[in-house]
């Protein structure tokens, strides 16, 4: 049975996403249209992803700084498929201090160009590379079909950008960050994304070549999740980040760019949430355990409370995120389904017999009824429920592996793949031209995710052929319907 | 001797500031006038500071959120005096998506009444009551004479905004906040920042009482460094924010809002820099020690490395941030000179005869010379390091506070008040009228920067006149000359 005030995801798949996003307090439209208000508890979940990209950003030696929000449009224009990609989405600031400006600025859809332009004055020789650098940043891209999280007008995001003495070296850097994308998304959001590569039509406007993760969603659709490019030497060329090498010769530097969003927390409401609300990954959520007393009588109550403050004491010591429950005037009833909406991977029951028995009811949101709920006296409680949440990631991630793995298929050909597209994703040998690409768009409406990593081991092989148009293969590449 | 490139403060403090901050490597004009790029050093202490305050914030209750960067031009215009501060410094969005907007939309110069909007929505009942958020963002306020870090157009910085059912309980939170921006200041940054009001000419647009604290700069000039509004009910008045209290009486709530940005970074340098560069405290520092290996011969060179890494190895075991310099082809005297620039507090100087003796040696950045030196055996490391940069914060923080006593007058008339803002700050008898603030202003180039709370136990006091014009004081204010 679906939640009070959600739609049935079988009923409406996109009016489910809406109402859970807004009844779980994740965000809130903003008052100009596209824009969003990021509430706390979305907010939270977006802090944990950006620990953990953050992390692992360190961990590989990059350090993180901060560009200008606002960039000359003359810069925009400097790379030519870069300003054809990213002109028609463009907010434009044309007055400042009371004054009509001499030049207008561009609120940064992506920052390649002002950062290009810095680099080019920061790198003189080979010494100075590489540069591994990223920025947290806002960012503004003109929606005309806005969704929360998936599509906004204003967007949080991290941009990683980074200059490097050979293409090797680039190109290097460009798949690490497409595993530690893939590593986030696998193990923190317990979605299990597919590494591929771009078709041209659909890398970034400027890339030399793009790559991306693509999380599938409930209702089978792709998400992509995050997008890392090989820029090549275009950006280096057009802002001149050149350096002279060990013999003294001047070089075009190699730059790569790569980026996740807030539409993330998007691709977790919908890998995981079902009727009753989100679910959240143990990893990612603002709190892993909610302890909701239940009392009746004031003395219950006082019984109850201490008991309660003994248990989230023990948890808190062993790093387990809580939340005790103490709203007045609202069952137990409410608040459990108010905690399921949430997606609290745990909620504790503490009622006078749990006390009496130094012992509380765990119950699992993953699980649902009584298959899910367990007894856990309070001595074993630092153990057990680090284990639980564990176990829970777990289950998680398979459950979304196994969905994904059962909505897979690979077609022969293109009446096959029309099929495919209806239940998930189809992988074909594809020649990788818009023409294709396009046709296959218009009359399935599933688009070209992307070649998949592993199951491309060249491009181009020897005697592939497209099976929609007959022509030379690049590769074999998924189609599906996306976000 | 001032570092080389850095003008020595005494000739020219003001071009000693952007020297120290370029070549420290803090950050950067950008190509916009008036923006900056805040490099990967200066971001990093930046971080140091954001952390700071993020756990205070966080331990008191308030939760982060996002709201958005667009508001529309008719929200900046519904409080009277809010408009009037701020509209002269507005970034204004006129077209977006390729075509010019049916409204203009402001770039948040702040976010008061975007926010408040939202809190109409979301406030209903006294239950919903406090609302404790605070969010992480950029804002814009168009710059005539750009400062890095100290004035710029765009900034970082943390905006808190609560919304509370009684005017107490809003007064104590301005208060408290106020408290944790001095705890922050003294205890990380060392700077013993002095808590005051501000007066109603210098008060935030659109508050009933702000407060600040002030910090005071390497010349004796003032830096406000971090404010907190008491904003009364205007903004709850004008986006009607309003509540059902506990006997369904419609009331209006009461509302704060407080911030600290990236000018603390400025702050810092200003606070404790010296001719040679910057000086961290600490527990801010992006590296609190630099290791620097000496060494002539390749044997060698292997030999200080090996032993460089077990240095390194012992001191982020007990939680130090550590940098090891391995450049090649510098000098140690360049490398000294280069983190003595970055204001590295402790530097550890590893060749041969250090390896040979199983010790390092220890230079502090805050005492120059043989006396800031001291040999320190491996095996003492894990325990001396950490009390060492203890010793440093505490010095730091007591050379502060002591340069700022000595500077510190208390005028019993206008002529005192004279002479004693050319060395420093005043504090006297003042009416806190703007009539008055100018006129001092305009002859002495001293601003009223605050009435200290430590100084005033009541508002008004029975008897005191101004010392300057003779109308009935408000309390005993500072005066100083100030960024």
């Amino acid at each position: 049975m679906a939640a009070q005030g959600v739609t049935p995801r079988s009923e409406d798949y996109s009016r489910w996403y809406t109402d859970v996003v807004k009844m779980a307090d994740l965000a809130d439209n903003a008052p100009v249209r596209g824009c969003m208000i990021i509430k706390p508890y979305g907010y939270e979940l977006w802090e944990s992803i950006k620990t953990a990209l953050d992390v692992r950003f360190k961990a590989t030696g990059h350090r993180n700084a901060y560009f200008p929000l606002f960039i000359p449009m003359s810069f925009i224009t400097k790379e030519a498929e870069h300003v054809e990609g990213f002109k028609p989405e463009l907010a434009v600031v044309t007055h400042g201090g009371g004054k009509e400006l001499e030049e207008p600025l561009v609120v940064r859809p992506t920052s390649e160009t002002v950062i290009g332009h810095a680099y080019a004055d920061w790198v003189q020789s080979y010494r100075d590379l590489p540069i591994l650098i990223n920025q947290w940043a806002n960012v503004v891209r003109w929606e005309m079909r806005p969704r929360l999280f998936l599509r906004t007008t204003e967007f949080l995001w991290q941009e990683g950008h980074t200059a490097h003495a050979t293409e090797a070296e680039a190109r290097e850097e460009t798949l690490s960050i497409l595993d530690q994308y893939a590593d986030v998304a696998i193990n923190e959001c317990a979605i299990p994304v597919i590494k591929g590569r771009k078709s041209d039509q659909e890398k970034f406007a400027g890339a030399a070549e793009s790559y991306t993760i693509e999380g599938m969603m409930g209702n089978t659709w792709a998400l992509q999740s995050g997008t890392s490019h090989f820029l090549g030497q275009n950006f280096a060329k057009a802002f001149g980040i050149q350096y002279l090498d060990e013999n003294n010769e001047l070089q075009y530097a190699w730059t790569t760019s790569w980026g996740v969003s807030t539409r993330m927390v998007g691709g977790v409401v919908m890998a995981h949430g079902d009727d009753k609300g989100l679910r959240l990954p143990p990893r990612l959520a603002p709190y892993q355990v909610v302890l909701t007393p239940i009392w009746k009588t004031d003395e219950d109550r006082e019984t109850v409370f201490g008991f309660a403050k003994l248990v989230n004491d023990r948890l808190c010591d062993v790093g387990v995120r809580t939340h005790v429950d103490e709203r007045e005037g609202l069952s137990p009833g409410f608040k459990f389904n108010d905690w399921e909406m949430r997606g609290v991977p745990v909620r504790l029951e503490i009622g006078p017999r749990d006390v009496a028995g130094e012992s509380v009811m765990a119950a699992r949101r993953d699980v649902p009824g009584k298959e899910g709920k367990q007894v856990i006296p309070v001595g074993e409680l630092a153990t057990r429920i680090p284990e639980l949440l564990d176990d829970i990631q777990a289950g998680m991630l398979q459950a979304a592996t196994e969905f994904r793995d059962a909505h897979l298929f690979e077609a022969s050909s293109y009446d096959e793949l029309k099929e495919q597209v209806a239940d998930g994703w189809s992988l074909i040998w594809h020649c990788g031209t818009p023409e294709c690409e396009d046709r296959i768009k218009e009359e399935t409406k599933a688009s070209s995710r992307c070649f998949p990593l592993s199951e491309n081991s060249e491009w181009h092989p020897e005697g592939a052929t497209c099976a929609v148009c007959g022509k030379p293969a690049f590769g074999k590449a998924f189609f599906a319907r996306a976000y």
